[in-house]
């Protein structure tokens, strides 16, 4: 039996995630410490057998500087202790966006941490990383990965919980991924359009939505990070009498107060997928990830 | 002229430091912005022009795990803008402690450490590593480093500014480096019996101290990281009628409260070398450093 030699490492964090992929695989999960020192270095220890196991490591990567190390100890330690190979489960992957050189001088972070990554993982599991001017995950990682598509599993959570519903994305990237959940939700949609101002700052322009006076506005966006675009958002469309929006993310990543600053903004609600440990987790995408692992175990 | 093609970047924290080795040095000190994005992303841009260059990234690493990832995206971003080499001044270097498997599974991070460096370094400079079992940085990296030893100027420190001094060593692997600082110096010495308890916890056996009731007890180590091995020293010594000590270290880790409670403890004075910045350092080893930057000019 090949999910025998499999086992599954949860990097701080991801326990909940982790407990839930072992119980979808039948498979083992491994025991390990990960600890600093006083001084800030950090300690690792593999407690289960590893030898000749194919070593899955749970950790997704929003706030990724201090995340790195860790993982990359567990898992040089994994492989000194005999490990056969070492996958990367990382529902959220960090440093998607600075993808080009917007400005003479600029570091290109996506492609950098893509080769990081690959020093220390022979194979990458992550769920709908933002691909903004890349067509394929395969541009930045030159590893075996797979990427899991949340688009489904939304569908059907506004399907049932929201009567009436019309989505609304943030820019026009987004209009082919919106159209997608929208038509299997069954529901209309409208596409924004959006001008960076900054880190925080966004300006929106809300094209006609008389149309949808009776609706529940649903935005929905791959990252809510700052919020700065659902905030805008809800702004507007409060301005143009529209109900109270409801908020979808993929990836929980909510930067500094930016949930609370959500909420203040007058939202109905905020659901998320799970692939960032986080209050607004609603959509469970645990299934997915374990579908994904089954698919490599029987690729080895 | 070599030099001219020399140019010095300071990560977060080692503007100080870097400013005395472009002083030192004459040479050019490279602008960059190292920033972080609300989401905790590193944003990096190289305004310098780098081209052909030898590049110098001056980054101590106390509190190393947050530091990586920056350092490793700048000397990448160097690289793509064109730089012909990238050497890292590390005055403090982390990971060297856990240079072996202690207990079962443990992970050799010192090993991995100095792999993922030599990942985007070319060279290495540091000041007194920690090689405790090692007897040479070679064996931890396997790229060309140089290491500058601080021995001369702490003996000249305490010649100048410590009457009748004795010198105490931490432990019997200090004492080839305590007994050449206290010749140096023109002093006695004594080393310690130190057992280690945990991280925080030693117990130390003080030997016969009467012949040194009139001298100024100075203790003195590479690390200061808790300071347990000094306070119990202290503790020691007032107990056998003793001055209170003088405290010298090389690296001043100072974890947590150290620094307070290691002048709480009653000692003279805390006197360190300035690989880390802090405000013990009374002991300028930038001339040190930046002849080793000069050397390794030569050598390219």
């Amino acid at each position: 039996m090949k999910k025998q030699g499999t086992i599954l490492f949860a990097l701080p964090g991801n326990e909940e995630l982790t407990e839930k992929l072992a119980l979808h695989l039948n498979v083992e999960k491994g025991v390990s410490v990960i600890r600093q020192f006083p001084d800030g270095e950090t300690y690792v220890q593999i407690q289960s057998d590893v030898k000749n196991k194919r070593v899955i490591l749970v950790c997704t990567l929003h706030q990724p500087d201090n995340k790195l190390l860790p993982l990359y100890f567990l898992s040089k330690t994994a492989k000194d202790l005999g490990a056969e190979s070492i996958c990367l489960v990382a529902p959220y992957l960090a440093y998607m966006r600075q993808d080009k050189r917007f400005t003479p001088g600029e570091g290109i972070t996506s492609k950098y941490f893509g080769k990081l990554v690959s020093v220390f993982a022979e194979s990458l599991i992550t769920v709908d990383p933002h691909l903004h001017r890349k067509k394929s995950l395969n541009e930045v990682y030159n590893i075996p990965n797979k990427v899991i598509h949340s688009a489904k599993l939304i569908s059907e959570w506004i399907k049932m919980n929201i009567k009436n519903p019309v989505l609304i994305g943030p820019d026009i990237e987004s209009k082919q991924w919106v159209s997608k959940v929208a038509k299997d939700a069954g529901a209309s949609f409208i596409v924004l359009e959006k001008t960076r101002l900054g880190d925080r700052k966004v300006l929106v322009s809300l094209p006609q939505v008389d149309a949808y006076k009776n609706h529940t506005p649903v935005l929905i966006d791959d990252i809510i990070s700052t919020a700065g675009t659902m905030i805008e958002t809800t702004v507007q469309l409060k301005k143009a009498g529209m109900k109270p929006p409801v908020c979808i993310g993929i990836h929980a990543v909510f930067a500094e107060n930016a949930y609370q600053d959500l909420l203040n903004a007058g939202v109905a609600d905020i659901i998320t997928c799970n692939t960032i440990p986080y209050k607004s987790n609603r959509i469970d995408i645990s299934k997915n990830i374990a579908e994904a692992i089954g698919m490599e175990i029987h690729q080895v």
